[in-house]
Formats: C-alpha cells, sequence, structure tokens
C-alpha cells in the first residue's frame, strides 16, 4: 500500500507527527503537497472538492487506498497496527490513542502560547496575550501535561511508554521535545532534567533509531521555522 | 455490561457527551461521581492511585469490565459499536471518530471564550482576553466549525450525519447546539436559522428522540451553569 500525506509543504505542524511514524514504519508514502508543481493548493482544492462527500475539516489527511482519514491522532490510530507501531491487544491500542489524544491536546496549547486570541491575527496583534499564557503555560501546564507521560514512562519502566518496543507515541513525544527546545530553548533547559528525565531519555532513544536518524537528516525533514506550531519567539521564552 | 462513567458530578461539561450517548443506547450505567456519599474526591483518588497503571490524564473516564478509557472521543469510538451508535464498516467508525474529534477540537475553543489565558486563573482576571476571543471566536470559528458540519449534513441528506440512522456524533451535535444556545443566545439566535439550518433540524431530531427526551427531563440531567464548558456571561454575548 502507498499511503498519501496530504499536509502543508512549509512546516512540520501537525503533519510531523505522522511524518515520524510513516519514516520509522518504514512505509511506502508521498508528501503529496510538496512533490514538484503541486504545492498546497491543490491539496486544498481536493478537501473542498465537491466528489469528497466526507472531506477532511483540515489537514494533515492521509489517503490509504480509497479511505481518506483526517484527524493527526486517528490516522495514528489506523497506520499503528499496519506499520506494528503500537502492540497488537485491544488494550494496548486503545491507550495508545488515548495518550495520542493527550498529546494533541498539548499540540493545541503549545500553538495558543503565540495565538492565544485567534489564529486570524498577526502574532503581533495579541503579543500581550501571548506572553501572558505563555507564562501560565510554563507553570501549569507543561509541569502537568509533561509530568504526567513522565509518570507514565515510570509506570512502563521505559525507555518507551510500552516498555522495550517503540510506538508511534514515542515518536510523537519525541517530537514534543524537540519543538520545546526549538520554541523555548531557555526554559526547556531549566526544566527537562530536572522535571522529566525519562522523557528526555526517551527523546534520545528514538532520535538514534537507524531510521528516524536517516530521516532527520534527509531533505524529507523540514526545518523548524515560524509558521509552524512551534516558533521561536525570544520575548516569549522568559 | 454495567458501565461506571467517572466526571465532575457538578456540571454537564465534557461528560455529558458520554452522557447522552449511554443514555440514548439504552447502556447500564453508573454516574460515579453523583452516587450518594461517593463525590468527586473518590474519582480523582483513583485517578491518582498507584494501582492505576495506566491512569488517566483526567475526567471523564469509562471503566468497562477491566477496561479503563479515557478522553471523551475515544470512549464514543469504543461505546458506538456496543451501543449501535454507529454503523459497522470500518470507514463509518472512523469517519463518526474523525468528526467526533473536531467536535472535540470545538469545545476547547468553546471553553476558551471564557479562559483564553489559563484556567488555573478566574475569569474575572481574564475578561478582556475573553471578550477579544469571543469576538473572534463568533466572526471565524463559529462559521467555520459549524459550518463545516453543516456541509457534512447536506451530503448526507440528514437529519443526521449518517442520513436517517442516528449516532453519538448526533448526539454530540445537539449539546453542543444546546450549549451555544445557553452561553451566547443572542448571537446564536442571530447565527443559527440562517447559517446552519440542517444543524437545528438535527438538534431538534435528537431532542424528539423518546429516550433522550426522558433524559432531559430527568434528574439526571445537570443544569447547565458557570462551572461548565458552556457560560453565560452576558457581557461575552456581544
Amino acid at each position: 500500500m502507498r499511503y498519501e500525506l496530504y499536509y502543508w509543504p512549509e512546516i512540520q505542524g501537525r503533519g510531523e507527527f505522522v511524518r515520524l511514524a510513516l519514516e520509522e514504519g518504514g512505509a511506502d508514502y508521498v508528501d503529496v503537497a510538496r512533490r514538484r508543481g503541486y504545492g498546497a493548493n491543490a491539496m486544498m482544492k481536493f478537501m473542498a472538492s465537491e466528489r469528497a462527500k466526507r472531506a477532511p475539516y483540515a489537514p494533515p489527511f492521509l489517503k490509504a487506498g480509497k479511505l481518506i482519514i483526517a484527524q493527526t491522532a486517528l490516522i495514528l490510530h489506523y497506520l499503528g497496527p499496519r506499520l506494528r507501531l503500537v502492540p497488537r491487544r485491544e488494550a494496548d491500542r486503545l491507550w495508545a490513542h488515548q495518550l495520542q489524544m493527550t498529546i494533541t491536546d498539548l499540540v493545541k496549547e503549545v500553538h495558543d502560547t503565540h495565538h492565544p486570541i485567534s489564529t486570524a491575527l498577526y502574532y503581533e496583534d495579541q503579543r500581550p496575550a501571548a506572553k501572558r499564557y505563555t507564562g501560565e503555560f510554563w507553570r501549569h501546564r507543561v509541569p502537568k501535561l509533561l509530568g504526567y507521560f513522565e509518570n507514565v514512562l515510570a509506570h512502563s519502566r521505559g525507555p518507551y511508554v510500552f516498555g522495550r518496543t517503540v510506538s508511534y507515541v514515542d515518536l510523537s513525544l519525541f517530537q514534543i521535545v524537540e519543538g520545546l527546545r526549538y520554541a523555548f530553548p531557555k526554559r526547556m533547559k531549566r526544566f527537562e532534567k530536572k522535571k522529566v528525565p525519562r522523557l528526555i531519555k526517551l527523546h534520545d532513544a528514538v532520535a538514534e533509531r537507524p531510521r528516524v536518524a536517516a530521516y532527520l537528516q534527509s531533505e524529507r525533514r523540514i526545518s523548524f521555522n515560524e509558521w509552524g506550531i512551534f516558533r521561536a519567539y525570544r520575548e516569549l521564552d522568559g
């Protein structure tokens, strides 16, 4: 099966969680909007198409044969067993999916650090709110959310959330650490070793996996930038 | 199977989407924290319990035999086929789950109309941001999100997202309309008939279903109030 991923071609964004799974799973896939001569316009056209009776609300979405699947966590839930990135038992699949949905919640809050009022406004037009939001985010939300995953890893005994077997959840947690380091280098440095050592070990274990390492070195990995979820605004780094 | 729902006993909140499914599905269930002498403390204790190796991040969560399932959309994905509240085909189950996850996104945005900066702060301490957020929410987000569901209903030909068969997604959309009417009576009145007539028909069809109607009249249905997701702050109603 050749999978087709539809996502914005210029950013990691939410699509990156899917890209990491496709890469680690050794999937045959096309990152459609990044193909020469295709781009985001054709993706948007596809979404709006009248023929698409079950049109996705937003990218990313995955075409798998006749199926079109949107919502990052759902794409991963679908791909998980097919790419051997989740154990087979139903209870394990549900657990992975539940963790991934909590990562989705976290990603939304990361996004809101620079856009707390509206995505229809520029960052510059919501800067005071962004500063205040970000302060609260690091005071309350990061400790609570990352602390939750740290506790999950304490129970699994690591390095991964299912112990020794890697899952798509681990790839996403790797990306969370990468992103927070990019967007908030000072805050994250102060936080990470003291508060979430198991999460950092997980990050390092994922980074060393041959397929992930090869992907990160490749041109397929888009660099972080100021259009994605994780943005490095110095004034928000406290 | 007797299901156990764990959720805050004083509010509709996210738990209400599950309650509606349990009620319409005719499930045998206990709303645990609402039992006399139980309450939210015991729920929190359960969550923090060391024995709970796979502790939920937050309520609501459902106990189904030995399984503990958190995240509203995942609970509904699990209950759907068991309560005959979703068609059996995999493509249909995925589609319902995807729509429900988009409802989750909308619910978070509704919550942020009164708490755009932080849940750790009182509404009164983020009132100017809340006003601005709410303005943008009604200008851009409500038309886009509810418009998306309106389009889904145009394709399904209604009254429900799967046509003539009700699903848990419809119950949740009913709750969205109920909640927006409670929280923003003036804004919703201006919006609903002109912009989302199909969604309003869906709402009315759900409200007339005998089990839903009986539930809404019962003491099991908690009233809307100023602690839940949907809150009626007059100054936010434009």
